[in-house]
């Protein structure tokens, strides 16, 4: 048996015999923290390689020196799940000649199933590992908890790499990614900065429209029916996606509904929830806060799960397809409830799908929460900059002057009514905006394609263009 | 997203299709109790299909049914890495046109990957199951603890279905094979009979011949100079291996040995020595007893692993490949140290490699122990007749009247001889049988082929002949 541990990431390349115009996978459960992401491809440089593909399921701000990197060529393809706006930046100005490929955290999964991706090499970020490549993202000193991300890189690369700080003996019994799948362990000095891995504590909104609107959300579930034993929900780990955890709280323990599970990003909020009997799982394919990194070490109740058990639609089937409820984020939202969480405004991207659009079609009511405007911007338009999740998967869109339904539900119009709850049309909140900010000028943006929106279903459904 | 709990398994073959020819799946961790894979094979006939290839884990006694389908056509085709003297006796004597396909635990889905095995149906016998399909083994009234042989089945066979008495609540937090991979959930009264499943208790033996043989192992073991901390260590579940493992037990809390694991099927025994530090870890491709059953649902550092994790070939790195010592079973030994586990010495089929050969071509000493004679018939012969472990992975043989080394392994020899222990020709010992029990004249077997033997490698190794 080969050893497996190797001196450095220069001499992992060396062993995988990494050479130009190879793909190489990232995952991003170190978040704005990663050093690995970085430290592989400085590496990859030194070594002079060229036109290489990255496959990460998130590029975050700390990624920055990526931009260097593709200016000389060392990168020349970018496929990613979500990608901050410090590179987004660079990227909507033009600096990558091929479109960047834009997946979903199912999509990402499932398109390395069907064959449609593929990676050469994955690195992943270990914050745990032994000597034959068991990995574990429980422990360490650069713990970040769920490695959901990670199980299809490990599963469908020709080789992989796991990057530690934390080398142990063999056996790492509590595994979550098996030797079965690792080729190399390399171990460095830190895997990323815990600062920008996880938060230490996640908090609640103060401001009073986040808090209006998470009241509302949570007045919208309960009238919708699903508000009861078996209850399912995700979230995000936004201010006021918190405040609507909250609120939907303090209702199911004033009613004592005894939910399923709550999935996706965990955060401490939902461990809470969980432990006061709110839900009796929690579904985890990434840990948001030390909360949730230390309830997943010791809670048996709480799992880590893949991206493809997550969302995958290639899956015989996948948690967001059980999901009750999501409350999602929006940059724009258009009259036909499509979603825009890629493109800023201006048209710079900012963001990504994630899990957006795999648990809007997955869950039986999908609710939007944001503020009718931003910086004197209006929400809705007639058609989003760019189509993340489509309308047709949207159920509603919360906003600070109440619920617009997608007509596509009348039933669940009829029941918020029935509740009493301000539902008002699209169309009309437009015109509320617009009453307020003015109608913002339609940019239509001619530039070259920079960056290709597929859908979980492996299909493209639009495309962003260059800004400059 | 459609439902996935079905009325019953006659439905499941329904829904899947099933038709003529195809290759149905099972694994063996409900034991002698299995209910599963006769109940599938009594819908299957009923259903009048033909020509059914049935590839499971092992075969026990309890699926003696199997020979009337045999004889029927409904099955003509039997692929296993264990074939109990029941329904191995039928076998031995033509039943099967088609030769059986012996394979190893490790070999069984290291085929699977390669694609040189194949699955139509995987039928998973699931002690827990939720209505999606999510799976354990440590729950319910049938539990078996690890599912380790399932894993492979559930990943590469076309459809997954699972056979439940426990059906649960959609999410099961604690799975071990995921919804992902299951399409189908079927609820029947009972999956098998606990009796048979597991045995309440696991008993050392107390005939003096393997407890002798078990003290000299256990010293061989500490004179190897493999037995200091990091120690690793396999045995089955037999009387005498059962004894070895005490005796290591208090050579290892004498000196204050902390091994690293202990692995394959676990036992009681092996739990309690987890437990009083002599490993750090249980990796567990089946529970072998209650205590295990219970250990694995509550102990973290008692971890279920695949079959392909505990041996693949095909694996990056698999656990037999970190053990340091393996104590196995034989029923013939021959002068080159191959083993024979698949026949007797009539050369009926009572048996197969499980994991013999993978743990003997992984650990650094495999180590076979065997009296030497029984019921007259000496244990060693020129050539076994099935070869089930090739003589170069076998490093000694122990029985009551001493340590035979192999060849290969002259530096073994010199340290057990230093250590005083008594170390004697394999064709020395098998002088000895010979003496006391006569030669017993080599019956050629001119029978047709009737089983093939297929080493971890995907390489027919022998093959077993009719006998009458």
């Amino acid at each position: 048996m080969q050893q497996k541990v190797l001196s450095s990431i220069t001499e992992a390349l060396r062993r995988t015999e990494a050479r130009d115009g190879m793909t190489l996978s990232f995952h991003h459960h170190l978040r704005n923290g990663d050093y690995v992401l970085n430290l592989v491809m400085a590496a990859v440089k030194e070594l002079g390689l060229k036109d290489m593909t990255i496959n990460a399921s998130s590029i975050f701000d700390c990624h920055l020196p990526l931009v260097d990197l593709i200016k000389d060529g060392t990168v020349t393809g970018l496929e990613c799940n979500y990608l901050g706006a410090l590179v987004g930046r660079s990227i909507s100005a033009g600096i990558l000649e091929k479109p960047v490929l834009f997946r979903t955290h199912g999509g990402r999964p499932a398109d390395l199933e069907r064959g449609s991706a593929h990676i050469d090499i994955a690195f992943i970020a270990a914050p745990t590992a032994d000597t034959k490549g068991n990995i574990s993202g429980k422990y360490g000193p650069s713990a970040c908890g769920s490695l959901g991300y990670a199980f299809a890189d490990a599963r469908y690369a020709d080789q992989v790499v796991a990057v530690t700080d934390n080398l142990l003996p063999y056996p790492l019994a509590d595994f979550s990614i098996s030797e079965t799948e690792v080729n190399y362990v390399v171990e460095v000095d830190r895997i990323g900065d815990p600062a920008g891995i996880v938060s230490g504590t996640t908090r609640i909104t103060r401001d009073p429209i986040g808090l209006l609107m998470a009241d509302m959300a949570a007045e919208a579930i309960r009238a919708s029916g699903l508000l009861k034993d078996g209850f399912s929900f995700q979230t995000g780990a936004g201010g006021a996606s918190l405040a609507a955890a909250f609120a939907l709280e303090k209702i199911m323990l004033q009613e004592g509904i005894n939910g399923s599970f709550a999935s996706g990003g965990i955060t401490t909020q939902l461990v809470d929830m969980q432990k006061r009997g709110c839900f009796e799982a929690l579904l985890d394919v990434q840990c948001f806060d030390l909360g949730a990194v230390e309830s997943i070490r010791t809670n048996p109740q709480h799992k880590e799960i893949s991206a493809g058990h997550y969302a995958s639609p290639c899956a015989a089937s996948a948690v967001v397809d059980s999901l009750d409820v999501v409350i999602l984020g929006a940059t724009e939202v258009d009259t036909s409830f499509n979603v825009n969480v890629h493109t800023n405004s201006q048209g710079l991207i900012m963001g990504g799908s994630g899990g957006h659009s795999d648990t809007a079609a997955g869950a039986k009511i999908a609710i939007i929460i944001a503020p009718l405007m931003r910086a004197r911007l209006p929400l809705i338009v007639d058609r989003v900059r760019t189509i993340s999740t489509p309308g047709d998967t949207v159920d509603m869109l919360v906003t600070q002057y109440g619920i617009a339904v997608n007509p596509r539900r009348a039933d669940l119009a009829d029941r918020l009514r029935q509740s009493r709850l301000n539902v008002i049309s699209i169309e009309e909140q437009k015109e509320i905006a617009e009453n307020i900010c003015g109608r913002p000028k339609a940019l239509k943006n001619e530039g070259r394609i920079v960056a290709e929106v597929c859908y979980r279903d492996g299909k493209i459904i639009d495309t962003i263009r260059q800004i400059n």
